[in-house]
């Protein structure tokens, strides 16, 4: 048994646009964006919002997006329960993984790092 | 002044694959499928996650993507509020609003509804 909370979504724009999108959902949310160091992401902190919120640049990828954070405290576990209810792995790293759903939808697991995982996470079968 | 509160996360999918998402996500969440009444949505109860979530039956529409529900308790002024900021808005119906950010996501505006509302929602200039 391990456990999984989703923790997050991230909007995925295109680097053209990038800055002008993360200014209008900073201000759309009420949030102040704070850039992570040598990473392509800006969380928009204090956002009037459930789930966290970040933009993701996404380079010359053309196309915008959102995508999902799950955060699971098993890793492998997590892939292979997925897996077996229909998803697919598109990218496994050493510390996250990305997966799309049966339809295609992109979603990636990461290790818990949210002050909510303690309180807020459920358990699941391995 | 009015307030605002990103509520949910709405996973849209076409109707020849609506069920085996909805469970799949379902079963990813560890949540409950509670279909609501005349309305194409299943609420996923219970999730494990910190936005409420639900998967939306989007009929011949062929392609699935996310959407995020926003909750405000002054329709016309935050959709005001977000066209000044770069939104555009898509459909307008008495009680909810469909619009798309500068890059085209989507995302709803709507009445509050959630028990976070009162605590979670923030305040921003009308």
């Amino acid at each position: 048994m391990h456990r999984i909370m989703l923790r997050e979504v991230i909007i995925d724009v295109p680097a053209a646009r990038f800055e002008a999108v993360t200014t209008f959902w900073s201000e759309a949310l009420a949030a102040t964006p704070h850039p992570l160091p040598d990473e392509p992401f800006v969380g928009l902190r204090g956002a009037a919002s459930l789930p966290h919120v970040a933009t993701q640049d996404i380079g010359d990828d053309p196309t915008p997006r959102y995508h999902l954070d799950i955060e699971t405290d098993d890793l492998e576990a997590e892939i292979a329960r997925l897996e077996g209810l229909g998803a697919t792995v598109r990218a496994r790293y050493d510390e996250y993984a990305v997966l799309v759903d049966p339809v295609g939808l992109l979603f990636c697991l990461l290790p818990p790092v949210s002050e909510e995982f303690e309180r807020r996470a459920k358990t699941v079968q391995s």
